[in-house]
């Protein structure tokens, strides 16, 4: 996965667990895609300062999805939710369903 | 929802979060219906210190549910692809996946 997109998804799932300071900064970078520069005179920190602050951020994020596998998990859920949309299929249909129940 | 019942989910879901000993304490607890003191004799500490063992848990797993809201919204997607395994009439199958995909 693009490191942008996975920024994205493990934002979207543990973004709710970094603090306030850091989400700002965090959206900023990845969903406004404002530059080092911005962002260190958008905060009044350094570029190291920035740089630190994202990394130490991707780092809590990848750290809570190695536990929480939940990125992973509604990734699967998700896959098997829209092959149930296009499928017409009855049978098959039940047993998606029956493989999401499993995952959930 | 009963207590045991939403410790055993909100341990399902954050369970990975807490300490190796708040894991295996806790545990012992809700799945295998330990009481105090036996909590206390097995882990050589007092009943006191379980009880607040406990209450610590208890606090940490819905504070990451506060923020996250997992149990919440997986009850909702399991509700709906429960629905779907019961249900014969596609075009109702195919709406209640466009829910499921809306609240993942």
């Amino acid at each position: 996965m693009e490191k942008i997109a996975r920024q994205c998804m493990l934002y979207d799932f543990y973004g709710e667990l970094l603090t306030e300071h850091q989400r700002r900064v965090y959206e900023d970078a990845v969903f406004n895609d404002m530059s080092l520069s911005e962002l260190a005179s958008e905060y009044g920190i350094s570029r190291q300062g920035v740089h630190d602050l994202m990394k130490r951020c991707d780092k809590t994020l990848e750290e809570y999805e190695s536990k929480l596998q939940l990125v992973a998990r509604f990734g699967k859920v998700k896959e098997t939710v829209e092959a149930i949309q296009t499928c017409d299929d009855l049978p098959t249909i039940k047993q998606m369903a029956g493989e999401i129940l499993e995952e959930l």
